[in-house]
């Protein structure tokens, strides 16, 4: 019962802990793509893009929990900035692909390349298997808490 | 080099796993709060006034970082629905303490049990030693992501 009792206030501990590091990684994120001309939201369609190549608008959406409308205005501002393009859609002749340019795909790897950098900077006194166990840790969090959530 | 992009990934894996937790979790605490007549926000200001005793809404709203009229908006329904109530300030004449009434702390306390259990179930397949690493690395990179979004 004793046990029982630690194992639940470590665990809010944890959901405490999350919520100010979303918010305070949201704003370091959004501070590191400003130079770029990109927004967090503009950062999350090229990632998705970079991950699964050329998509529909309303895959990305469905990916993103955004609204399509959302994911299609960062998308023209992408395709402005040169780092996307629509494509024709082999399978749709009514849809539209959204692609990355070389453009793009160096841009978002240079973006990628300097966030990995300074993520593996972080906690320094935390070792590998704590990282580890960390992620194993959250993916079964997630997991029960999305069926709670979705129940 | 290897190691560190190994790190990176990892710690980048454990950022994107917070978001959906933070609002999922959201979502579980408001449903089971409904009951109660309670919202999220309200729950909040029970929470610091049962942890630090009658205090005032400028207090409060500087421990949730949310706006004073905000805060006054959740402790005006909580003193409707008989759970706080306000108290003379023996520091400050001008400015009223908010306290919880016994039946604020009865029904907080019944809360916060049922929310431990609930939580004390979660992740079933992980240990308590994994639980506490969990904190440990949460609360490390919390400080340095802070950091950095302050800097």
């Amino acid at each position: 019962m004793f046990e029982r009792s630690v194992r639940g206030h470590e665990i809010y501990e944890i959901v405490r802990l999350v919520r100010p590091l979303v918010l305070n990684s949201a704003r370091v994120v959004e501070t590191r793509l400003k130079p770029h001309n990109l927004t967090v939201g503009m950062r999350a369609v090229l990632e998705i893009l970079a991950e699964s190549g050329p998509t529909t608008v309303p895959t990305i959406a469905a990916r993103l929990d955004l609204a399509r409308q959302g994911v299609q205005r960062h998308v023209n501002d992408l395709i402005e900035l040169g780092h996307v393009e629509q494509q024709e859609n082999p399978a749709h002749r009514r849809s539209v692909l959204i692609a990355l340019t070389p453009a793009g795909t160096e841009r978002f790897g240079r973006i990628r390349d300097d966030e990995l950098r300074e993520l593996s900077e972080l906690a320094p006194e935390c070792s590998a298997d704590d990282i580890t166990t960390t992620v194993r840790v959250l993916t079964a969090l997630h997991r029960d808490i999305r069926r709670k959530a979705a129940g």
